[in-house]
């Protein structure tokens, strides 16, 4: 299956286009989610609904019922042993302008897409990760959704993409690193497990979330703060998350060197047991 | 002609759609113009296609010939004595994540859209309109540009609308007036014209420049600048501009009523003779 190219469900039938005048092409009107299927199943698939509707009552948006979209996410995914699968629900279609209609009739866009090809040593030696100039900006009012408006990801990652880098660290507009360009980044310093604060920006990662939950069960105190750009050589190490990637750990940040990716490679083999990631 | 019923041109050919995986849905990738159209032709073109070319470089997004869109527009323009034209360029298709394509074959999209039907009052007597709690955030890479990323328009376009202004003062986070939910912003005190400096956030209107621009044959000293709250109702007068709108003069701000609509009425007049906008 060439990425992109699986199937599409619009509202329920297939299709593979969508209004020119939908609000989510006019003004990334909407929300997303991206999930990971490992053997015809849907990863977290609650939490990712549970995200979604939230990101839709942020957006004043009404949310699809969690069961219609389950059952197009099965659909989708059935006989799927790995792949990826993305919602997308926008406000639908409405005249010119800004302005929400009164009743918007969302559009939902369920489709599969081929897992995508990262080298094994990604999970194992782990990554090199920049520091990014890109940045983001503050906006307690979209901080943790997963919106349609990511050309500040678009613009990180065109950054990373013309270095030898893999991820990198996205500061906001006042220094602090708030996550990676398309994931979460924990830094563990002893036993302390610290991730940054999204209160102003930066999407809440289900698989961020689970982590926060499993820290004590795994012997870490886990705390969301500010985190600066210093403390990332400080740490004894680093990880970035997402459902996709499963764990990454970060082999060099900047020109420092991690000693140990030793609390990652145990994270990350709990998660695959608890079926929040898949294996390697 | 409903809105949003008019004819579109997607990639010089007829069309009503797009395909799902265009990154202009997926992540908001591109640019757009809004125009207006008076007895067939767009008024502006040249300055519209300046700036949406200078969009599409700030996103490392290939621009389209302006030739090309030229054509376009005026085939779609024909014939209509007064509309709506909307250019969006995406970067085109592409896979699954936000890195762009090394070689993005963008999407050209130009719609009509019927006028507006805004009230004649709008543009003699003035608008109600309120300071909005909806903000603006500060993000110098994306600042100026008019791209696809509009959740704060669409969030300060509700708020306005559960209201019965008609347009708002929309402040950066850190208490700046920027501009309105959908056009640009001047207060005029004595002989000197105040818009707000854009460099952080806000879109960069053509009638915004071609009123910087005039102003100095209107007898006054204009000059961007830091625009706060308390500025307003220390204003002679207040009014909004854009491309459809024309300008709106303030009749009341918040609770500040405006004892004059003076300057702004020439200067529409002014603007109407040099075809920059429509006549009321």
């Amino acid at each position: 299956m060439p990425d992109g190219a699986g199937m599409i469900l619009i509202d329920g039938q297939p299709g593979t286009s969508i209004p020119v005048l939908d609000r989510g092409l006019q003004y990334g009107d909407g929300v997303f989610e991206t999930i990971a299927i490992m053997d015809g199943r849907p990863l977290c698939l609650d939490a990712h609904l549970h995200r979604l509707g939230a990101g839709c009552r942020a957006l004043g948006l009404p949310a699809p019922a969690a069961g219609v979209l389950t059952t197009e996410v099965l659909q989708v995914a059935t006989g799927q042993s790995r792949a990826v699968l993305k919602i997308i629900v926008t406000r639908g279609g409405g005249g010119r302008g800004y302005q929400p209609p009164r009743d918007p009739v969302p559009t939902r866009i369920v489709s599969l897409h081929s897992w995508p090809a990262y080298p094994a040593e990604f999970r194992s030696t782990g990554i090199d990760a920049l520091f990014c100039r890109s940045t983001l900006a503050l906006q307690p009012a979209l901080a943790g959704i997963k919106h349609l408006n990511r050309l500040e990801q678009v613009l990180a990652r065109s950054e990373i993409s013309a270095t030898d880098c893999v991820e990198g660290f996205v500061s906001d507009t006042t220094g602090a690193i708030v996550e990676g360009s398309m994931s979460n980044v924990f830094l563990r310093r002893d036993n302390l497990l610290l991730t940054p604060d999204l209160k102003d920006c930066g999407v809440a990662g289900v698989v961020r979330a689970e982590i926060l939950q499993r820290a004590g069960t795994l012997g870490l105190n886990a705390r969301v703060q500010r985190v600066v750009r210093t403390d990332v050589p400080a740490a004894d190490e680093v990880f970035f998350c997402n459902s996709i990637i499963g764990i990454w750990p970060v082999r060099r940040a900047g020109d420092h060197v991690f000693a140990t990716t030793e609390f990652a490679q145990r994270l990350a083999q709990n998660l695959v047991a608890a079926k929040i990631i898949t294996p390697a």
